[in-house]
């Protein structure tokens, strides 16, 4: 049985871009996940986003001779950006820190200017789905994700499909209550007790700042001394060195992410909540990152029913930064097998 | 092409069968949802789990004989059961107040002795699948049902299907915790801070009792004064007749409700979250009713990203108590349909 621009004896190839605020990572993944090249080039958040579609081709064509494969080859792109979107109508809606792009059609864009079909997605989805595809979750059929950074993303795969949402916004983990008290912290959404206000990169540097000007003793009044500005990895670096402030800051992280955890475990029973992004405190194999990931399992445990907690497990995540785009080429694949079926090919 | 067991001209049926701690409902439903015959027996929750099975046998053939359908028109049938279960295994793990049917393997029990195949399922994911199905939400494809009545129970439909989890508690919504304080209430399950522990009937009437108790003025000592036990229907009638106390607790309870609407929405982004069961205090038709719903829309707000909360809707349940058994059919159907799939039948 033929089918339009598939060469049967020839393994489909995807292509997954993931649009950052500050750079967009493009790659080209085979039917296994399995990267053949990979690049990147800047976001220009201020300039016409037709421009980056012209860059995003010339880098996937350029990707497509480095690695010696036809570009013809390439069956379909992913594509996963950042903020609020339209996804069935292929709509970027109000990207943060990208105010040129605001309502701009990129995946009919991008589809026009490549030739290609665009699968189109949340880029925090995206990751969640690299994760599970080949990363720590691919012996999972559903997962939940956090991606720990500045703010806290999130998303979700339940029986092996992405949970975009009816209205686009499915996973959107960081901005679930877990403080309802009128002064709970306000959250980069302007609204209060969002897991996100707690929970960030930039929470967690934010309760260093409030507990050393109320004049916490700890090592980290040197680093603030230096006039530089306090990150993620001074306090991870003084928890090792055994400060107390350090120490507790990250257990309280842990602690809040564990509500969040709860919540999802709760509501989803899934196999596995991954942890990505940059706040990960070395992983499992430092002893910061591991005492930070085993406080949150026994945190959430005591806030989870034990007939959920006992069949999951709390992991970080395995691909890094190259999550986004594996998984948007991913569900690429998941959009490119389906559309083969549905044709009646039988792939 | 033929179909074992299939007549095509004959459209198929289903039995729905909804476990509960004091009766089993069972009804015979269509192809469309609609309700032929409908029946319900005492749960005897002492007695051997098999006797049971026998009665639900016999009230299956008399209900099929009731509405003059051959008993071999019915091509499945759908059982739910509360508490803990393992779906794949077909088992009952440890029901709440049924202690004699604890690891009871009631799905291919029932199969056995009815002769059809059963599709089992936690009973309330069954009561969502009934709302989504033919109720309230028959117009959406993702839903969230909360239940609220002694406890709080969920249900979650994605894209048309159960969310039944990995390990057969998805949607296990009343234990989202809303308190992480250490001083948070005590749940049913004894864990601290979760929804049922603000949000259920019990924990209505037990905020009553301790405001009554702590002196606050109420037309209510005056039912507590009578000996009978305090239901949420009297709070209810008096909030109705301009009692400031039960004005205020049903608006907490809002609150409390509230705060775990957001957080579905949050995670999930459905179409509509729906609050069945008893404690509905009269509905969107009555004054208090819609005070009740209005508030929880409202305090959600509050917590939800617009772009969520502004493509979603949070309404009342339309199947009262049998919302459980059509939903159980209704998943019935559902295993129905994709096995003639999967059979290569093309219906």
């Amino acid at each position: 049985m033929e089918t339009a621009g598939l060469d049967e004896t020839q393994p489909p190839y995807f292509v997954g871009v993931d649009v950052g605020g500050t750079s967009i990572k493009i790659g080209i993944v085979d039917d296994e996940g399995a990267t053949l090249a990979r690049g990147s080039i800047p976001t220009e958040s201020d300039t016409n986003p037709q421009e980056a579609i012209q860059q995003i081709c010339q880098e996937i064509n350029r990707l497509a001779s480095e690695s010696g494969l036809p570009e013809a080859d390439i069956q379909r792109i992913g594509l996963g950006t950042p903020g609020t979107m339209d996804i069935p109508r292929g709509m970027i809606l109000e990207p943060p820190n990208l105010p040129a792009w605001r309502n701009f059609p990129i995946r009919d864009e991008l589809a026009r200017a490549s030739g290609k079909k665009v699968t189109f997605s949340n880029d925090a989805n995206a990751a969640a789905y690299g994760e599970y595809w080949i990363g720590s979750g691919k012996q999972y059929r559903s997962i939940v994700m956090l991606t720990l950074g500045t703010g806290v993303g999130g998303g979700i795969i339940l029986d092996g499909h992405s949970v975009n949402g009816e209205s686009s916004h499915g996973g959107e983990c960081g901005h679930v209550v877990i403080d309802r008290s009128p002064d709970a912290r306000i959250c980069s959404c302007g609204m209060r007790g969002h897991l996100e206000a707690y929970a960030s990169a930039s929470a967690l540097i934010q309760r260093c700042h409030e507990a050393l000007d109320a004049g916490e003793e700890s090592s980290l009044h040197e680093v603030v001394a230096t006039g530089e500005r306090l990150t993620g990895l001074d306090i991870a670096v003084a928890a090792e060195q055994g400060d107390e402030l350090a120490n507790r800051l990250i257990l309280d992280t842990a602690d809040y992410l564990a509500t969040g955890v709860a919540i999802f475990l709760t509501t989803l029973d899934p196999s596995a909540v991954i942890l990505g992004g940059a706040m990960n405190f070395g992983g499992s194999n430092h002893p910061v990152g591991k005492c930070f990931i085993d406080r949150i399992r026994a945190t959430a445990g005591k806030m989870t029913l034990p007939v959920v907690m006992d069949h999951s497990v709390i992991m970080y995540a395995g691909l890094g930064g190259n999550a986004g785009y594996i998984g948007a080429a991913g569900l690429a694949r998941e959009d490119f097998y389906r559309s083969q079926q549905m044709s009646g090919s039988g792939v």
